[in-house]
């Protein structure tokens, strides 16, 4: 069904440009975004409507009270644990050293592992996809309190397509809320209906670029004229909800969020499913591709 | 009807002390917030009374469409005259050098020198304060889309008795909407009935620390324990609204903002009032007092 090719080898032309020339642009999205049919399931016919339409859908009570206690306590022992904080795959807060992000955590707890694997889970991702997935990145996030920073706009797929040779927008992240998400502790915002449009942005990707990024985007940052257009357009959509929330989004979607000065930390898991008719190649607009951890180059589906 | 000195001796206890201990410490307030009533006009009893509980106030449409659209030009017109830009009254935003506020503009500007005289504002300052009342300080605020800075929380009373030697916490602060708030742009956030307890601050002022304070705060911070416990007691309110709505609040609420990474900007008037009655004697807790553009020393009444 796929009119790609998923090798290594790239077509010559290339449908989402980015980073190459001086100029930004607005282009239409050649790609769905929803590529299975409720008769797949879970989702039903509306919820995936829902996703075409804004980019993003909200389950509810994704996981019990049972389950989030279980993830909570995982996430302070993976933070307290010294051997992960000086691990590769932890990024800490530019001002204040704590753990901000732990990459790959799929491979490196097995608590987040099998939520992988949970059909509530990876079956939605694989109904949206319409195909098998497997697992592009993973990552928590503790976003603490009292000033964590901000991140601004960007379209996780422009950096996928640019830096890790992900070839179309065929994959779906998932951010499960660990902690409640309000107004006012930094919740994600979306602009929904964006992800129909793929914005080229300006720049040459540095070599090693991918470790400041993860800290604060520079590269690969849409212009304002572009920002307005879209939020003119969509206008903004504030993601809040009780822990245990589970927003499912395209990859791209224009989103950011804000910093976080209440006394409230916004905690999630991230896991991004990538179809297996979409693998990543070499990538699009960087000099080599970043490191696995970021972006997967083992494609093996979840099961 | 006043019961402390007005003049520069101070009382030699101190209700409200902050930046002397080396602990933090929640107290409770001593004086109202409302000291007029319903007869003074023109708010209701249901206004004030509001106000008593929450701290703020919002009036709706406080000033009309062509007001706003004349006090927008003069906003434009004060950033773009390079005078101003050099005046020692105007911040500009670290990052960006674009103005980020511009103090004592009702003495730059006739606009707003008419806004501040106004009787559905001054009207409304007099009441809740039971007296005449002075100007302590006035500014805009640009805070410019794509990035603005946020503020941490803070209580701008715990400020103007440590630094410009306000006795008590008899203030009221008008923060007119010249664009509209949202969620998403960096609306001003209150810890709603917060104003009845004052976070005494550790550490001390040093001298000249006014110019960096108005970039961004750091002496005079609550702490975290302190702003928890506000928190958890009174949650977190988001002060949105069109332009045009008028937000009064007492001068102890425990408030502040997040950055605005939104293509909007969140514009404002704000005008502090001071009741006749309190004006401003020796700093509580700095080495002398700021600069008269940041907090008067001529305490001559809003006719």
């Amino acid at each position: 069904m796929t009119l790609i090719t998923t090798d290594f080898e790239q077509p010559t032309t290339d449908d989402y440009p980015t980073r190459k020339g001086t100029e930004p642009a607005l282009l239409y999205r050649r790609d769905p975004a929803v590529w299975g049919t409720a008769a797949d399931g879970p989702m039903s016919q509306e919820e995936l409507d829902s996703f075409d339409t804004k980019g993003y859908y909200q389950a509810e009570a994704l996981v019990t009270a049972e389950e989030l206690a279980i993830y909570r306590a995982e996430l302070d022992r993976l933070a307290g644990d010294e051997a992960i904080k000086r691990d590769e795959r932890t990024i800490v807060e530019r001002s204040s050293d704590e753990v901000r992000s732990i990459f790959e955590v799929h491979k490196i707890s097995e608590v987040f592992a099998k939520l992988v694997r949970d059909p509530r889970v990876v079956g939605r991702a694989r109904q949206i996809l319409g195909s098998d997935v497997y697992v592009h990145q993973s990552r928590v996030n503790y976003k603490p309190g009292f000033g964590g920073g901000d991140f601004y706009w960007h379209s996780d797929f422009e950096t996928w397509h640019a830096e890790d040779g992900m070839p179309r927008p065929r994959a779906v992240s998932l951010s499960l809320a660990l902690t409640d998400n309000h107004p006012y502790n930094g919740c994600l915002m979306i602009m929904p209906g964006s992800h129909k449009t793929y914005v080229s942005c300006v720049g040459e990707t540095p070599e090693g670029h991918y470790r400041d990024s993860l800290k604060k985007q520079e590269i690969g940052t849409p212009d304002p004229s572009s920002l307005t257009i879209l939020a003119d357009k969509h206008g903004i959509d504030m993601i809040t909800g009780p822990a245990g929330t589970g927003l499912f989004f395209d990859c791209n979607c224009m989103h950011g969020s804000s910093g976080n000065i209440s006394p409230y930390p916004r905690s999630n898991v991230f896991i991004v499913f990538n179809s297996v008719d979409n693998t990543c190649g070499e990538p699009f607009a960087a000099p080599s591709p970043r490191p696995t951890f970021v972006g997967a180059r083992d494609f093996t589906p979840v099961i």
